[in-house]
């Protein structure tokens, strides 16, 4: 789950996507969120099951509480996003609005994962563990902490690679990618504004020029994180 | 601890801190800082003296492990911050290449002792919760998993807060401050490329002055970043 979580989130830094469409892009993010989002409802399913065969009651624990809240914030996010940025209704300023909140609200239901994940090894150990104890050290404690240890580590990664501004898919590329396609409406968009930047007054060039480059950079920008 | 260390990652985006000068401000996120490391320690020594005196063996659980990570790392962030932010020997250009990084760990320490928390409550009511058991809900479980859900919500919140970009302090506010104080090496520099911005021929009056902008905004970015 955790894994499948964390390719969602980095597809949009990896080279090799760069190289697809940004349409392909969102179908690989929203394809593995899926994948996440059935595997969680899998794993959720079994707990209940296993608990009711054995008679333990259900979302008692610190570890459940969290998990769930997770999976409700994920089920809406997921939602959401395939209301407002797969479907081609959203208009583009709404996108944009709501493009950070559904950033940040990824990165902190993962985190909220890992959190889960991290509650759930321990009371694990602390169940499974009875002869020798969780407290004389076995081999398998000293494993399993070295697993939720790697956790953390690796989810720090993950973060700090989707919170660096300069692994965000060159905006070139994007330029590129959007000219070919033209019928959307931002691509159209687009067009109509590099448009007007070259067709003002040349005694006025250089300052239309610079004008025309931070709106192709803005649009580049609106582009990457909230057109189709 | 948490609340302390919360205050000193918000300190920076406070209203109330806007009308400090850098330096105080500096001050008071070294100085919080600072009292949450006490606490850490304080508690640490607190844990290990209570293992030691019920003869529970040291660091067996993930709670341990992660939490030893945090702390090591802390001071590391306290000490490099120290070094490297407080005093005034480190470079301008290595201040500002260091500053992401100072930003991150920051926040993911925050959000990895917010992790231990969670672990560190499952533990105790796994331990401590005999009689009803935990897993019969007692009114005590509820409360302290409330108070973990809580601290999920609370971190979600103080890293909502620390990583908007408008929630900076305003840049003009800073370039005010920074004037008057004029002797700090960056002070002196912003003053130098104003001038030079204003001086410039005035038939490129609008071209130049869109630049000075421009300077100054990078420069106001580089002084709220990583100046005395």
């Amino acid at each position: 789950l955790v894994s499948v979580l964390s390719s969602a989130i980095i597809v949009y830094r990896l080279p090799w996507t760069w190289k697809c469409s940004k349409l392909l892009m969102k179908f690989i993010h929203a394809g593995l969120n899926t994948i996440a989002m059935i595997l969680a409802i899998v794993s959720m399913v079994a707990v209940f099951e296993y608990h009711n065969a054995r008679n333990i009651p259900n979302m008692y624990s610190l570890h459940s509480w969290i998990g769930l809240t997770a999976v409700i914030f994920y089920s809406l996010q997921l939602f959401l996003g395939f209301a407002i940025f797969l479907l081609p209704f959203a208009p583009v300023p709404l996108r944009a609005a709501l493009m950070p909140i559904h950033v940040y609200s990824g990165l902190t239901i993962f985190a909220t994962v890992i959190a889960t994940a991290l509650t759930g090894i321990t009371e694990k150990l602390m169940f499974s563990l009875k002869n020798p104890s969780y407290s004389e050290s076995p081999p398998e404690a000293t494993f399993v902490n070295c697993l939720g240890l790697l956790l953390v580590i690796f989810g720090v990664l993950i973060l700090w690679m989707a919170s660096r501004a300069h692994w965000k898919r060159p905006p070139e590329q994007n330029a590129k990618v959007l000219r070919p396609i033209g019928g959307t409406p931002d691509g159209t968009e687009a067009e109509s504004t590099m448009t007007d930047g070259s067709n003002a007054d040349k005694s006025d060039l250089r300052i239309s020029s610079e004008a025309a480059r931070k709106q192709n950079l803005k649009l580049d920008e609106a582009g990457q994180r909230s057109t189709m």
